[in-house]
């Protein structure tokens, strides 16, 4: 495939640079893009360098290109969506620009891939981070009984907000270290010893945006209009792995030991709960990690039908990344 | 009032001489008790140096004192309550060793402060940091319509662990900062760039015990043995205020207002709401604060009957040595 990789210098763009190469997928050519801050810049891949282009110098530059991935931001996708996708190529968004448009799919693999040939527009949506591995863990539980109603706390890495911000986290910490003040540039406040309930702006019902992209999108990639989901979106002085605590109240009483079946056979779930040998799922651990990793299952003490559980996986890799290069896998097979 | 606080090398030891300091507490006198490992310290207290006892060399030690903050760990709290309660003593006892027995009073003076005139063994326990943090939030919840169901995922500081716990991490981040490997022993795994999600050792349905108090102390503490609650207790890099992510379903529809003039009403309890100016609370902020703060109040959007809200307090304050000089201060009366 002739890939094309627009955002090529920001966190998940060069993850995809990784999982591209790493993953042994069928890349006959691949071109970087980016904006004015990163055109000229050099990356290497597969043992060449490939130099950034500046996106929209040349309204053609995606003529015969299969896949762009593109992570920029929203105005950006929104910007150059018809620009990419004129000729054909299939835009595999990062942002939020389309992800609730209805001639937009919104994919996880291992959830719905059918979705992904549907794509009139040419455009497929990548979800949202912290959905991504919510419905990835959802998924084997709503096979065996619908899910009603999910809540869910997050504890998410800075990663989430960039590669400055992970630098900005590590600064201020080696300030406080150090005896000076940490500097507070990336984030609402200082993130170092602190978490902070706040990600993205507040929108309705005075849920964050952050909260709301977990209610809307598991809805629309589970295709369960009446799966209802209450977040509350955290950042935590963690590097890369977002980590979730979830309950999830089921239409009938799910057992905690099928759901561990159900978790141990899901596709892209690894289960790791065992706690006589203080075996749980960590973020300090799993970054860098491809799969989902779930663990602390326990039947809800509070609701008949319901089950609790973490869950924890790398917010730039299944988060953004590897989800994105697992749609166009599909799209090549 | 004749006072003595066993234990009072420790963390939360050193933050009651403060609160008794700082209060205008009516103390006659002051005697402090502590292990082998601290007997012989002293301490300032208004203007003067008391010295640590040995606890137990003089078995009559507690003749005369009409208080004693026990906060040694639950083993040293089983093993001297007689001895400390023998001639009259009202024993305050920060340990999980008496809460759950039915002729000991759990109190949390804004919920239950009648229970503290119901002693019989002159044993009064004082709650575990994150039930007591949480149950001044629902009360005024629970005043307007019975609480039936809690979802709570938290959050919580170095300082649940003690002294020299808060040290190990401050210690990590300042060898990581210098490229230095982490040395863990306090707890479990790396804290620093990380959240653990396992405090105190594993019990009941794979709760681990942590999870467990929020779910039996608050029914006993709220009279309330129908209100279920189910807890994710974490260990986040934070050095002292515990949060928490709660959601309560009541018996009947709570409107936000509704809660949040309840909020704003409740003893104990600061409202600090106010999103448009990023406006909630922050444990990096309410580090040493008395109240326990509550923002992000909103409709649960999984249950018509639930709400959703955020809730912050400082650890050693009033999830043990305030609460506890609270409850001295009741007796007083």
């Amino acid at each position: 495939m002739n890939i094309a990789i627009v955002g090529a210098s920001g966190a998940v763009g060069q993850e995809l640079l990784k999982v591209l190469d790493r993953q042994d997928f069928p890349v006959s050519s691949l071109r970087l893009f980016g904006s004015n801050r990163s055109a000229g810049r050099k990356y290497s891949y597969r043992g060449s360098d490939i130099e950034v282009e500046l996106l929209g110098a040349d309204r053609n530059a995606f003529r015969g290109i299969d896949v762009a991935f593109v992570s920029a931001g929203a105005s950006t996708s929104r910007e150059y969506a018809d620009m990419i996708t004129a000729h054909g190529t299939v835009m595999i968004d990062n942002s939020s620009a389309f992800r609730m448009d209805r001639d937009v799919p919104l994919v996880v693999p291992e959830v719905n891939p059918q979705d992904a040939f549907n794509a009139p527009r040419n455009i497929i949506a990548n979800p949202n981070c912290t959905t991504i591995q919510m419905v990835v863990a959802l998924n084997p539980i709503h096979r065996l009984s619908p899910v009603r109603r999910v809540h869910v706390a997050t504890y998410q890495a800075a990663s989430g907000a960039g590669a400055a911000a992970m630098d900005e986290l590590v600064q201020q910490h080696r300030d406080l270290a150090a005896g000076r003040e940490a500097v507070v540039e990336r984030f609402a406040h200082q993130l170092a010893y602190n978490v902070i309930p706040h990600i993205d702006i507040f929108g309705q019902d005075d849920y964050t945006k952050e909260e709301l992209k977990m209610h809307f999108e598991t809805k629309k990639i589970m295709h369960a209009p009446e799966l209802e989901v209450s977040a509350t979106c955290v950042r935590v002085p963690v590097m890369r792995a977002h980590s979730e605590a979830i309950w999830v109240s089921t239409e009938r009483h799910v057992s905690v030991d099928e759901a561990r079946e159900a978790f141990a056979a899901a596709p892209g779930v690894v289960l790791a709960d065992d706690i006589a040998n203080n075996v749980y799922p960590m973020p300090l651990e799993l970054a860098g990690c491809d799969p989902v990793y779930v663990g602390r299952i326990r039947r809800d003490l509070a609701d008949p039908n319901g089950l609790n559980f973490w869950c924890v996986s790398d917010q730039i890799r299944k988060g953004a990344a590897l989800n994105a290069v697992q749609i166009a896998r599909l799209l090549n097979k």
